[in-house]
């Protein structure tokens, strides 16, 4: 009788990688390295600006980072890393409270408690599809960004006729659809990948010039997630509504940040998530316009109008709703709050640090994304340094934290990861501060100049 | 120039069914109905309950029926359908709490606050192994139940080789695997949907017979959702492991409710969800044995072992980690309480009403659960009486609600849809008291009786 284990067929899709495995451990020697040369002659270091504790040992200081939660906890602590996610409005975390433990019902159920819920997720379909001025009908509630790109392109593919198997795409998209591309590259699909120029936008002319009698999508992002380039979504619609082809577009960074008019953009699907705009994760929704065939990929039940399967997740939905509706009641003057502040910031940066360019400065970009390019400067070690003064930016998409390659979206506005460089996104949101702003411009330059006098490239200008 | 309107291939697919857009409707006359029968003439009437307010007229009465919030605020209510979905443990929605507003991190940055997140996941990851016995890197999470199942499915489907394109799963498998099982059939899988018994149990033997070369999968529930019926998955599981066939087991019903070994049910898959215990809705997780080959569904970063891309819902994995530990912890007494509860109703409403029968009483089945057939009475009918008296109960699942079919659950036990009977889910839960279970045992024996005065066909014992 053969064993279990002999249920072995290929198995190499789902083995480890290595790298990955190895990602933690090389962190923690970069920090380890960084304590040892940083953390001793600081005098603003963390440690030692808590009175009474001046002198720990770097082996006392490695291990309290990231592990003794009471004496981070005593740190005033800064977030510059909205696009990676935000913190939840109070208000929103409070209506959500009461369909946890009071209105918990199935919105699927026909009692009371079902009707109760179903009401609420009515509302805050509502308030979803008035922010990118759409039909109730049309937003599908989804588990998230990444799902919702998943849906629009394998929802599409699943129902494409064999004649029309060509995708477009752009280089810069995040990779909830870029790897979905490859996905379905894998399964028969042509995929081409339009470049960007050095400020990270498409050419809409380059879509037209890839456009086949095959193609059956175009899915280009409306706000670049890494460097905030807003693409020509309105104009690349137009070439989609000429050929007769579907538009995708992964609106993820943009809906709730510039305004968004689905059908001034002319896309057929339209990605959103939640914890983008202070709402709560788990949570975000697909624009599907009216008439759009699109094969469900998670099927059960017929939640969804048949399109998404699964117990509708109501706190999550409600508070969805309620950053959707604040999101664009305050749209426009959070757009002029944060573009001054970023422009700010930038300004200063600029002037204080030799040897740092800003990408996608030449074309509209989100107000609250900047994207820093530091000579000299690795930015594991620039991201690390700001975070051990409590300082939350990135070097990229979060999502893609573990990979340990390039940014795919730097390299494609020209950016080789042999020029030595580093590079930091620093993210606004509606709850950042000019204070919050302040302490990053105080802190990066002499950062940035201690990174540089330990590079053996680094020629003092 | 052709418009945005010759993008229309084949759109059948996407259509909405007329019958799921009737069927409130339908449910609107219903109530109509009753109330016109019921309430005028009802003298323990929520309506007439309320000082003051006597004399409501019938269309009154509807007005409030789902609509008027503060009158049924008013009301006590008594919620029996804990099969459909609980209420979030007050300890588990206040844990939630801080990740919303303090520790709202996204678990894939670097930084502290994605360190923060990325700890409370672990802690929760840890728990939830802990529930079904298995290891920390086995546990995936998902949205929910149903993605659950269908990254089972799929996921093993995908990676199939061609010669091993057959599936075995049970007549009685929620919808999340029945419809996954439809839609693997029209991409080229063989389905073999085993029968049960009158009880709802499936014999192993079938399982055996079943059994072809070309078998990837077998897929059977734990516990099904209408009946309680706990399924032989150890038998089973020995079977399946000396054909060396993959094991997935829809858990949904059965984690939290009776003990759940992974090992020794000899699964390679098993899926939980976390509303169904206590804890959030839109979080789910699957067990994948080390060493399953997987297929991602949703790819795009490589969260989740790059078994499931997407932000962490930090929140939600946090609840549904404590709402794993309260299980276990309470499981034996729970049981035992719900078991004792659930008897005594059911003994007190045989007693109370002839021509009830309890299907599924001569199988192993879950402490909570409760499925009455009542003759001569429309379960429709029951549960909107139960509902106006302020009791939440369901006909069956309540994801299928919209379906207008009869259950696939009790035809498969033998029940036809012309036997003229109605049925009702009793679902108990870790809150359900013993008053909530009296005022059932109160409130049903009279609304029986009246809807069988109605029916043409009953004839009086």
């Amino acid at each position: 009788m053969p064993s279990q284990e002999t249920w072995n067929w290929n198995s190499s899709e789902a083995a480890p990688r290595l790298g990955r495995l190895l990602y933690p451990k090389a962190f923690y020697f970069i920090d380890l390295f960084l304590h040892f040369l940083l953390g001793n002659h600081d005098p603003n270091s963390r440690f030692t600006d808590r009175p009474g504790e001046p002198g720990l040992s770097p082996r006392a200081r490695i291990r309290a980072f990231g592990r003794d939660r009471a004496t981070l906890s005593n740190m005033k602590h800064v977030y510059l890393d909205n696009n990676a996610t935000t913190r939840v409005w109070p208000e929103v975390a409070q209506a959500m409270q009461a369909y946890f433990t009071d209105d918990f019902g199935n919105a699927s159920s026909i009692h009371y408690f079902g009707q109760r819920a179903k009401a609420a997720i009515d509302e805050a379909r509502g308030h979803v599809a008035r922010l990118i001025n759409a039909d109730l009908a049309e937003i599908v509630f989804v588990s998230g960004g990444t799902e919702a790109d998943n849906l629009a392109l394998r929802g599409i593919a699943a129902i494409a006729p064999p004649e029309r198997r060509h995708i477009i795409c752009s280089r810069i998209e995040h990779s909830a659809v870029l790897a979905t591309c490859s996905d379905l590259e894998a399964r028969g699909f042509e995929i081409s990948r339009l470049p960007v120029d050095s400020d990270g936008l498409i050419d809409p002319a380059d879509v037209r010039k890839a456009i086949r009698k095959e193609t059956l999508l175009i899915s280009i992002m409306h706000a670049n997630n890494e460097i905030g380039t807003i693409e020509p979504i309105a104009e690349i619609g137009q070439i989609a509504a000429e050929h007769g082809i579907c538009l995708h577009s992964d609106g993820v960074q943009a809906a709730g940040k510039i305004p968004v008019e689905v059908q001034s953009l002319g896309v057929h699907l339209y990605s959103m998530s939640g914890h983008k705009i202070h709402g709560p994760k788990g949570i975000g929704a697909l624009y599907v316009r009216r008439s759009t065939p699109l094969k469900a990929m998670l099927t059960g039940g017929g939640h969804e109008r048949n399109r998404r399967a699964g117990t509708e997740n109501v706190p999550a939905i409600v508070g969805f709703g309620i950053a959707a509706r604040l999101a664009r009641e305050h749209l426009d003057r959070d757009a002029n709050r944060l573009t001054e502040m970023r422009d700010r910031m930038e300004a200063s940066l600029l002037d204080q640090i030799p040897g740092i360019t800003v990408n996608g400065k030449g074309a509209p970009r989100l107000p609250n994304t900047s994207n820093i390019m530091v000579d000299y400067a690795e930015g594991e070690g620039l991201l690390i340094s700001l975070d051990l003064k409590g300082i939350a930016v990135s070097t990229g998409s979060a999502c893609s934290s573990g990979s340990m390659e390039p940014s795919h979206v730097l390299t494609a506005i020209g950016k080789t990861p042999d020029e030595g460089f580093g590079s930091l996104r620093i993210s606004l949101g509606a709850m950042t501060t000019d204070s919050d702003v302040d302490t990053l411009i105080r802190e990066l330059p002499p950062i940035v100049e201690r990174l540089r006098s330990l590079s053996p490239h680094y020629r003092r200008a």
